[in-house]
């Protein structure tokens, strides 16, 4: 089946979103060249980075699909483009932690690189203008962004995803250290996996050196950020693509 | 019976505790006349303030005892110290809101004032180097702060007391906007609460013109602080002391 790019809807930081001709349930996603991070306080982009994070995004969106983990891919188009399942936007940034970095490490100084006993989950509320605020599920239930069962379901699916893209990353030498998930409602309320997995939502570290290969590159100037992504993609690829 | 004053074990922002002698399961507390904020970047301090402070605790403390909500208060002593029980200490502040105030109506950018649907239950992690940070349950497990069963006492604790010191405060034109409380463990693990409930770790409005009578008088530089602790405790115990 093969879709049309409709009139624009909106513009995320690292995609575009279109309606598709003649189908109301679905959206056409165009994914950038930019690169945002602190709140798209710092800003920019390199050639390519659209293809590749679609490639990356479909790879993996594709294996949970295969692994029973459903989620809103529908079919890539051209380069950097994807038609997913149009969702209502439930507005909690849910991230998975394998081992400290980032935000949580700093909060509670800790060093990061410290393995965790268990993924921690946490909840960010997904308001650009409040800057993305850390939240309680107390907190989210008065912001009424989720209901608790909703708040249970989105724990135990991205607790999944973990279980499922841990060795999927581990296969190609990549330990992934966290991430962040979107999530949306279907009309008959159904909670399914939205956005992206790529390296810009997910720390991935070289299992052997410890190099990061991640926006983190891009975050803290490491440079080699296009290089990083796309051996990424390469590394999945070869292990993964038929 | 008297209990005789040991050797000095710690100083806290308002509080500096002792050994009992030949009392090895209480404490005692002496109430300082200092005011702290922001982490005690800001420091005050009035006259009477340990006196008015104990004075107020103590009446929290007895009338809660009288409704059996268990706490750690065990005999006053002279003008501004107090004798409680020994507890292990949970390194959790537990904040009940029934109105958005300070740093949560702040996060998320709400007019101070509103009436919450129902009271809001947030954890703080009480460590001082960290600046004591907003955390889930996940992470509070995470750092072994307490475990899932004492979190869900805690909540019901807290929750517990808000819906005796609701109707404690109203009898006497006082709005209970929101507070601060802190727990321990007994030997055998029952949790109960301790640390203080004033003009410190309450928001106290007047019902009807909505004056601050609490510790935001100090933090936000409105001026009257020793007034304003003084006619909590005058209001207080005109209806509520024997």
């Amino acid at each position: 089946m093969s879709y049309q790019k409709g009139e624009k809807l909106y513009e995320g930081k690292a995609k575009v979103a279109f309606s598709v001709l003649s189908e109301e349930s679905l959206v056409w996603f165009e994914y950038k060249n930019s690169l945002t991070a602190f709140n798209a306080a710092k800003k920019g982009d390199f050639e390519g980075k659209g293809r590749v994070n679609r490639d990356i995004a479909s790879l993996v969106f594709r294996y949970l699909n295969d692994r029973g983990v459903n989620n809103h891919w529908v079919k890539d188009h051209g380069d950097s483009e994807m038609v997913v399942k149009k969702l209502e936007v439930i507005p909690i940034e849910v991230v998975v932690r394998n081992v400290l970095a980032g935000s949580t490490a700093k909060k509670f100084n800790i060093e990061e690189g410290r393995e965790l006993e268990k993924p921690l989950v946490e909840f960010y509320y997904k308001d650009d203008a409040l800057g993305d605020p850390f939240i309680s599920d107390e907190q989210a239930l008065m912001l009424k962004a989720a209901s608790l069962e909703e708040m249970s379901e989105l724990k135990a699916q991205a607790l999944q995803v973990n279980e499922e893209l841990i060795p999927f990353f581990k296969a190609v030498g990549l330990r992934l250290v966290d991430f962040k998930l979107e999530f949306g409602r279907e009309r008959n309320g159904k909670i399914v996996l939205a956005d992206e997995v790529t390296p810009d939502t997910c720390r991935l570290w070289d299992v052997e050196t410890g190099e990061k290969l991640d926006k983190d590159r891009f975050r803290r100037d490491l440079g080699q950020v296009k290089e990083s992504y796309e051996k990424v993609y390469e590394l999945l690829s070869k292990r993964w693509e038929n």
